[in-house]
């Protein structure tokens, strides 16, 4: 008798994002006149075309597939050299650290790795997570059985839910030395979905916790490129002794502009260890090549060749201009909520603007007022945890006639 | 405390193809004036061009991310639905079998899939697969905890091998009636490593099987484009009750020659279920849908354009003058091995030929001498179980030239 794996009959309701479709689907079946107004704000999609230096390189890794003599099969299962070295060299060495290119693990998307890094830790580990959260790492750890029972209201037992508030400017303290430590730590600055950003001594506080305790910190800079405070740390690699307990997630989807092009990829430094239940050290770099080459035969090659072109001269002078439209939107949509009074966080130094529902209903109450009078879809902060509930997100992935039309249309809900 | 995931531990030695590899590389460095002569029949990848279908609409996908107007983002997590019901139809409906758009999961490829499959099913499964086996299934459920200890001389505690030899002609027969029944069942056809078909009688008896002990078949069919023996399913939907006990698995890899670009499939129907450790039975449907929402954001968006172009009139034509070209190639090499009075199986319906060692030597020993007086790279039997010491698996995944000249001299060895 085939056995289901049980933990998943734990998860809760629907996805966040799903959810918000069926409600949007809803009220476009509704009001279907209405349709064509409807302004998307809600998943941090984005709309503008991929640069010119990957679409030239996407092409002609095509050609190279279109005759015998340039033909390329499978590729290494952890990424073409050349790749990794362009991703080791431009967002590391050239910045003074400290990362080798076999450090590098191309994959296709931080969604994946944020949960296929569990498949290498093991049963038991306590896991922490910042309150509000993105969905998907909570979801992966109750599907690889790493959390207890869905609590009513909110979250699962067995989580540590560090509580992300306005008292705390939504930047995650250390646990108090009374309760057990966690053995892992998910961290995300510029965070998705507050828009905050971590100051150097708060992650070099974290780093030093998880030295001490032997915990892994999974450092998610998913949105990295939006981050221009010199003050805050960009890589988790910048922090005296991050090379012992931390990996870090990067994503393209923000960049680059690939959400549908899927590509990422993970640094796992080669002195990182877990340990056996004896207590025996283990690294776990060549666990996660192991992984990949088991499990995967690589990321496809003329996405590869695209990722690689956002490191010339010329993709990089087209990502900066992608990020500086982006951070422009995000800048209306803070300054247009900050002048009906609305209190904001983040959109700064991020692609995500975060609102204190300004009518004191709830965060699921004011998502449907926004979509209903305003045809503003946002994402409610209930959706991301307990301490979301009284706030929304709006992302400012959109043209800019839409941002600007989103601006005006809350200016009359006000 | 990080823990790790102690399972890894037990993975004995490298993964085969790594160690092909290395020996490859090995001899290169020792003779390197012999480097340009090694012709490489190892792993079974690729060597044409792709369909001209593929390439054109691969870019004109990337095209469309080029300019905003034709811009997309976020795919569905499970395949574009455009693309899951072109499959659906030329796969499955216009032969009369029964499966619906949603029952078709788009992945970047089977290596993935026949792993990622074991993350709904639950530990505690016993798990059968052929030997000799792809290697990859087993170091996933090594990896998922689903097995015991390495033994030495090969394999592990607690799978069930099922023995595939010469007397049986390399299909597996059922477990007999005394031994416990395994509730997950690996079946390959036409057959890596061994290029064996299973006919559909004896298919009929593993569904029968698989339904009695409510057991789950996993029927890979890889290489489903080379089967053109009309006795031979190609599809385990074909036999009667295989919705309630099937998960397929398809590749475009050998048939539209995808190894570099990655796209693949699984079909799970929804009639398909297994049990909680109570005994409920629960539909695994809706959970595959909800691992692939919550762990990816699907296939990179040209290859699926790229994918959904093989089932056109002109890519179905081209998928099948590529699988000819391959066909002849086995066909050449079966015959050559032949005349040498070299016994082999497979390579009719099959990419590969599996043949005996001609000289009574082992599987590794007979690789180092085909490497070193022939200069070519095949696969040793021993690399894919026990039962597979003794033989060679020859891949016919090469160019027309290479194969007449593996034929003149392997004729010159022996």
């Amino acid at each position: 008798m085939a056995l289901v794996n049980e933990h998943y009959l734990k998860l809760a309701a629907g996805y966040l994002f799903p959810e918000i479709a069926r409600r949007v689907t809803a009220f476009v079946n509704e009001r279907p006149e209405l349709a064509p107004e409807v302004i998307r704000c809600g998943i941090g999609d984005v709309t503008e075309p991929l640069p010119r230096a990957s679409i030239r390189a996407m092409h002609a890794a095509t050609d190279e597939l279109a005759t015998r003599e340039s033909f390329r099969g499978y590729g290494p299962g952890t990424g073409y050299d050349s790749v990794r070295a362009a991703i080791a060299h431009g967002d590391f060495r050239s910045r003074g650290l400290d990362v080798a290119d076999d450090e590098i693990f191309l994959s296709d998307g931080s969604k994946g790795d944020c949960g296929n890094i569990l498949e290498i830790l093991g049963a038991g580990n306590k896991i922490a997570v910042t309150d509000p959260v993105y969905p998907a790492y909570v979801d992966a750890n109750v599907m690889f059985g790493n959390t207890g029972a869905a609590i009513a209201g909110g979250g699962y037992e067995g989580i540590l839910y560090l509580p992300c508030t306005e008292a705390n400017g939504f930047l995650p303290e250390l646990p108090s030395a009374r309760e057990p430590a966690p053995d892992i730590i998910y961290l995300c600055s510029p965070n998705n979905p507050t828009g905050t950003l971590m100051s150097r001594a708060r992650l070099e506080e974290w780093v030093n916790y998880a030295l001490r305790h032997r915990s892994i910190i999974f450092w998610d800079a998913a949105y990295e490129a939006y981050n221009r405070d010199p003050g805050a740390p960009v890589s988790i690699f910048e922090i005296a002794g991050a090379r012992a307990c931390a990996v870090e997630f990067r994503s393209f989807s923000k960049s680059g502009g690939f959400t549908g092009v899927r590509c990422g990829y993970t640094v796992l430094p080669k002195s990182l260890q877990a340990y056996t239940r004896a207590g025996d050290a283990v690294a776990l770099h060549p666990m996660w090549t192991r992984r990949w080459n088991t499990r995967s035969n690589g990321v496809s090659y003329a996405v590869q060749r695209g990722a690689e072109a956002l490191y010339t001269p010329e993709g990089r002078a087209e990502v900066r201009a992608l990020v500086d439209f982006y951070m422009e939107n995000a800048r209306l949509l803070r300054e247009g909520c900050s002048r009906l009074g609305w209190k904001t966080w983040g959109g700064e130094h991020a692609p995500y603007v975060w609102c204190k529902v300004p009518d004191g209903s709830g965060s699921w109450a004011f998502f449907d007022r926004m979509l209903r009078e305003a045809r503003v879809v946002t994402t409610p902060g209930a959706g991301f945890g307990r301490c979301g509930e009284g706030y929304f997100r709006i992302s400012a992935f959109n043209s800019r006639a839409n941002v600007e039309e989103v601006v005006r249309r809350i200016a009359r809900l006000a």
